[in-house]
């Protein structure tokens, strides 16, 4: 099989040096940056390089897309007239009500469109960091359009498994509400306990009598893994908030009025016990499935 | 040197574990438990069981009192009798100016407290989980007492660099401060995001389209880190809350008002990426500093 890969960076490096390895095909890519292109090439994350879209996907028995969120409208503009029905067209991006919503107004009405997502990233970003394993044990979300056929899902499915991942059919809205909940209010929170406790002094009322230097100083192994999302990309992150605000924005507000009530109680032994309680055996019961 | 340690769970037991081994003194111990005090005996964290706080102090050099939190006052009540002005008292609690205030009111006034808290933990907890090396590398902060000699403070300092850790001193109000933001808000924010991802369904309205089953699906790597902390001990986490609510509250209302002030900024590009650019730019600081 044919596959292009457009957007070479994690996701798509990583793709394409899975299906490489696999044998899956012969693996055609595109970046708009000539050197990320270059760079493919010698680590083996695709067979030929392109210099465009069309070029790329010519022949193509599958299109993935894995630009960043937001320029993946981009791509499937330019994407568009290549396309015959044959073609099955994917993406890889974190919200899907969005990308079946582009596709629709985009693409050709022939077009086989399969939404996907891999539930697998990193803090790091970039070729360089993209390895054939990183989707091995992650869990791959298809989101069918309206007009894809069977075929075309068993396809991207196909795909998934060659990766390693395990491909999971879902309605798009309830994976944006899913996503927002367990992915991206962890790096909105993350974001901001790193801005509380060790951002600027000015606007840092609460944290006055302490210095800097000393939250610096007793930040430890829990602040770390707490935080760790916050350092991944900002512009990854702003794009899923940008796209994912409708699910977002409310779970950000509970957690807010949630705060004022947790700020409220802090002399109540049994409501205190009670909350942190429950999120252990909560998060206990889901580590334990999880395994 | 003698030393006594009040209170054998994972603080308690790691110090024992770690002053025998560097050949500090000869170490006695006390748990309300008599099976701890056992199992104690059988890890290796102390010479001696006793079977009274009284009789575990009596001719040490230096107490250290690794009670849970709230247990600290109890502890001091019962040590107080058995106190003559050569003994150095130390504390392993998490909040300061609790430890210090219960100190200049449950102990004779020529003791010599020293307040104390290592800046190393885990979510497991109990003398099972006690290991030697479980200071080394950490911050060790020391808060003394307004009536304690230099000699005591140099005692609790030297105990600490055996643990393998680094003692710093600070101003209590000032240790409390920093603590509440580095330490006390990621386990509460930890336990709130465990909370409005995965718990049950009912008053969980921002998370409806989706199903739990999805959400526990869809929980991946980043979702385990940033939620360690919420399967700490939840009694702890309830008495350190109670300890340093006058620092966390504040904290709390804070990152409220913060997270409304996101939600009413997700379709503002701008703002967004100053956001998370200048969170990861500071986390980065903060990671080289660290090294």
């Amino acid at each position: 099989m044919n596959v292009a890969i457009i957007g070479l960076g994690l996701i798509g490096g990583s793709i394409g040096m899975a299906l490489r390895k696999a044998g899956f095909g012969a693996v055609a890519g595109y970046d708009r940056r000539r050197e990320v292109v270059e760079r493919a090439l010698e680590r083996g994350a695709i067979d030929r390089g392109a210099f465009s879209v069309g070029q790329a996907a010519r022949g193509a028995h599958l299109v993935v897309l894995a630009t960043p969120p937001l320029a993946l409208r981009d791509a499937m503009i330019e994407l568009a007239p290549e396309l015959d029905a044959t073609t099955v067209v994917t993406d890889t991006a974190s919200t899907k009500q969005h990308a079946l919503q582009w596709a629709r107004e985009l693409l050709p009405a022939h077009a086989n469109f399969v939404g996907g997502h891999p539930m697998a990233g990193s803090e790091q970003h970039g070729i360089d960091n993209a390895r054939a394993d990183l989707f091995h044990g992650a869990v791959y979300c298809i989101t069918p359009s309206a007009s894809a056929t069977a075929e075309a899902c068993e396809r991207v499915e196909t795909m998934a498994r060659t990766l390693g991942a395990s491909p999971l059919r879902f309605d798009a809205a309830a994976h944006d509400a899913a996503v927002a909940a367990v992915s991206h209010l962890p790096f909105v929170l993350a974001a901001l306990l790193v801005e509380t406790a060790l951002g600027e002094p000015d606007g840092q009322e609460p944290t006055r009598l302490s210095s800097l230097r000393e939250r610096q100083r007793l930040a430890a192994s829990g602040f770390r893994d707490t935080t760790r999302t916050a350092s991944g990309d900002p512009l990854m992150h702003r794009d899923i908030c940008l796209a994912n605000a409708d699910a977002l924005g409310p779970l950000l507000n509970s957690v807010a009025r949630r705060l004022d009530q947790l700020a409220a109680h802090l002399d109540d032994p049994e409501f205190l016990l009670q909350f942190f309680s429950d999120a252990r055996r909560v998060r206990e019961e889901w580590e334990g499935e999880k395994r």
